[in-house]
């Protein structure tokens, strides 16, 4: 894959700079529209940013649902045709059946001599509270230097309006758009997707039997520069319970005398990974991907200043000392972190609990040729050879959850050479060609079940902050973004034309 | 001091039952008059329990005192003078001061040729919630066959109010009360008397200037045979911070490239023990008084049945084979546990984020002869030393609190003397002689503050769960209880009439 890639690279740098000429007359009229109408853009992510759309608390749910009629409505009357898709319902622990929010399936008038784009999106967000740290409301979208603050702002609510922007945008001003839209958008992203693999499976003779490329924006770049992105980790999360006492016990009574489940989890949580980050786990190392020397070329093109990426984040050093090592730790390579302790003290102050029953929780980010289900496997025996150890007389269960595959796309496609040649056009540089170190596992699922190109066309800047706090996007990419999108559409019908 | 120790239980098996006789004429109408207001108590255990008195919750205070007030109440009306001791402020995180709750100091007239005897309770509980998992209601005091059910029943209210039933029966029986009586009661035990040092120190030469025993009541048996107790075990909390990124990070984004602050933790606290429960922090248990033979032989007395000890807790096994050295290892060595983290993922879920900065949380239970001076700074160096090996960029930080040294009683002293006396003719059977694993900071505070003789007589069973879910004490401890105080107050100025 890799010299097929650096191939395609060299063709690129000469090809898109004798195109630019054309397109200039059709795209010059859509980017004037975009700058004159960036504050109603802006304005109206303000609007979706105040829909409190957290899928983690069903209480929430109804939320995502508003979001999604505001979506519906906003494509409908672009003149697009939208079907609320069921995915089934979520037991909740009470027993209780809820209906999970549906999925937007859009589609326009379909003409066969253009190429059919499907474009995910997803409007659920991540929990937010201004208590956790942030510096705004983080439902009130807030522009500060030049930075648009609030929950989804840039996951995933900005880049889906920025598509809705960019058809707008070919609609006002009155220019064809030159690809068949094809949108899907659900409200589970956040807490995995549920249903949606399904729903594709179910439609893939028919929504998605006419789609040629799937394009994904729910990543950030790496760099102040624009970027591509052909690979994503996969995750898996797991959940390792040890319990004991039939309640919880009194430490100075029964302290020394009894095997206390935190002990042995710390124990557990202990033999994971070591201080340099790797993984203790057998199996785990052995079953990544070799780096060949072609691979590790394409990493030398990354700009990635090691200062300015620790300043967001405020780390002193990271565990790996040069820009290629750092990238490889964050793609290429598995990773494991460690989150908290459900059922210990856990509150400010001291409490001197023996708690008896505790749930250490962990994710396991994947890359190929890792398969989930071995790793759930070589994980599980990992954890129960180490408890064997401890010779407790603890119960340990260890579960895990999510499971999503990695994915790595094959970058000679010609969505992801339309795709560059949108980001030359607008940004007047060469994209960086990276990986994702998160899992985003509808690209893969896509990828698998419907056997189309898939590609992530990232418009978030790399210090947005999605999932923490003080969540932002900045107006630039914003905007500049919802240019890239509309070159794009341009750009793939180009190809389809004149390859 | 175990030779005298043997050499006095020959004694007092002699001695006990030759003065049975008289005994009965003063003790037999307090004891039908106990009976019969059974109902009585057991009600007004129920109003205490109904007050929410958790010290660790600063808006509860207003509770504590209001239950102080409620306890002064009826000192006055038995004829005591009371006194709300200031003990100062508490500053809480936002910079302001509150008064913490007084301390009452009551006493009663005092006749010179009666001994004087200083009772010591508090009326402050542990946090307890239903959903913590209790099966009734923990501020509704609950009978259910024979025990009665709620927060604080056993520590420390039942206890308090069966000191005040006692003097009450005399009371009311037209009896005279054969000790001088003094009361030291307090509402911030539960979060580490807070004052009551100071307080102590302040009265040495006033208050407790005329006092000869101090008594308290805030343990349990370990069996269901009635116990006294000579020593407890000291304390000290332990909060291990580490923090690093300036903000909770995106495990995909950044997993494998950072040192997360969690792993760190996780391998702070993993070398704090091993599964056997050894403490492996260097110097600790080196610093523990060596077991004698004859220290050894007072622990084979003791009724304790390791299948009806794991009953109510629930465990399969002890870290220990037999009765002996569990008991050793609960009373005479130390212990460590690890509490929680606070700042890491705690809900129930799941959630993948790299929290920016945790602190871990773990309390040292002390024996003679450990300082918890000499403890802490053992701790806090082996803590920077793995913490150095782990070559993180992260900073920690090690504080801790409370630092309540370890109390051992001299067995030989009169009020043990009397205090087996009433055991016997209440119980009929001679007292275990018992040490406790938790700590009672008070018991060591006043020994070495006051100089004066200090015994702790629980009346609370083994199974009484104090600090956990469903605490309760049982009906026949209670009352029984408030025998055994009756008796004690005969026994101790008999003692000193006709030692």
């Amino acid at each position: 894959m890799a010299k097929i890639l650096l191939a395609v690279i060299m063709l690129l740098h000469v090809s898109s700079s004798s195109s630019s000429l054309p397109s200039s007359t059709v795209l010059d009229p859509l980017f004037l529209y975009i700058d004159e109408h960036q504050n109603e853009f802006v304005q109206r992510l303000g609007e979706w940013v105040a829909v409190k759309s957290d899928s983690s608390d069903q209480m929430l749910w109804g939320e995502i649902q508003r979001l999604l009629n505001m979506t519906a409505n906003r494509i409908q009357e672009m003149g697009g045709q939208v079907e609320f898709a069921d995915i089934g319902t979520q037991q909740l622990s009470n027993g209780e059946s809820v209906a999970l929010p549906p999925v937007i399936l859009a589609q326009f008038e379909r003409d066969p001599n253009k190429p059919t784009l499907c474009i995910y999106g997803h409007l659920d967000v991540q929990p937010a509270k201004k208590e956790d740290g942030w510096a705004t409301d983080p439902y009130t979208l807030t522009e500060l230097n030049g930075n648009l603050y609030g929950r989804g702002a840039t996951d995933n609510k900005g880049p889906v309006l920025a598509w809705l922007h960019a058809l707008e945008t070919y609609k006002a001003t009155k220019q064809e758009v030159p690809v068949n839209l094809k949108f899907v958008i659900e409200g589970m992203e956040e807490v995995g997707s549920d249903g949606l693999d399904e729903l594709t499976r179910q439609r893939k003779e028919s929504f998605f039997s006419d789609v040629d490329y799937i394009v994904i924006s729910d990543n950030v770049w790496v760099s102040r520069r624009p970027a591509l992105t052909y690979g994503t980790r996969g995750s898996s999360y797991f959940f390792v319970e040890v319990d004991g006492p039939k309640l919880d016990l009194h430490s100075g009574v029964f302290g020394g005398s009894v095997h206390e489940p935190m002990t042995d989890l710390i124990a557990l949580l202990g033999s994971l990974l070591d201080h340099t980050g790797k993984i203790l786990v057998p199996g785990i190392n052995e079953s990544v991907a070799p780096l060949t020397e072609e691979e590790r070329e394409l990493y030398k093109d990354i700009h990635f200043d090691l200062e300015e990426m620790k300043k967001p984040i405020g780390v002193k050093s990271f565990l790996q000392d040069n820009k290629e090592e750092i990238l490889m730790a964050r793609w290429r390579y598995p990773s494991l972190s460690i989150h908290g302790i459900e059922g210990a003290f856990s509150d400010k102050g001291s409490k001197t609990v023996i708690p008896r029953r505790v749930i250490g929780k962990f994710s396991l980010r994947q890359v190929p040729n890792m398969e989930p289900v071995v790793v759930e496997r070589q994980v599980k025996e990992h954890l129960q050879a180490v408890f064997a150890k401890q010779k407790s007389p603890n119960n340990l269960k260890v579960t895990s959850s999510v499971g999503a595959k990695p994915w790595v796309a094959n970058l000679n496609d010609p969505q992801y050479i339309a795709g560059r040649k949108a980001v030359k056009v607008v940004f007047g540089v060469e994209p960086e060609l990276i990986r994702e170190g998160s899992t985003i596992p509808i690209a893969n699922n896509f990828q698998e079940v419907t056997g189309k190109s898939v590609m992530m066309l990232p418009i978030g800047g790399h210090d947005d902050g999605e999932h923490s706090q003080n969540e932002k996007i900045s107006r630039y990419n914003f905007i500049q973004g919802t240019k890239l999108f509309a070159a794009f559409f341009y750009e793939l019908s180009k190809l389809q034309k004149d390859p």
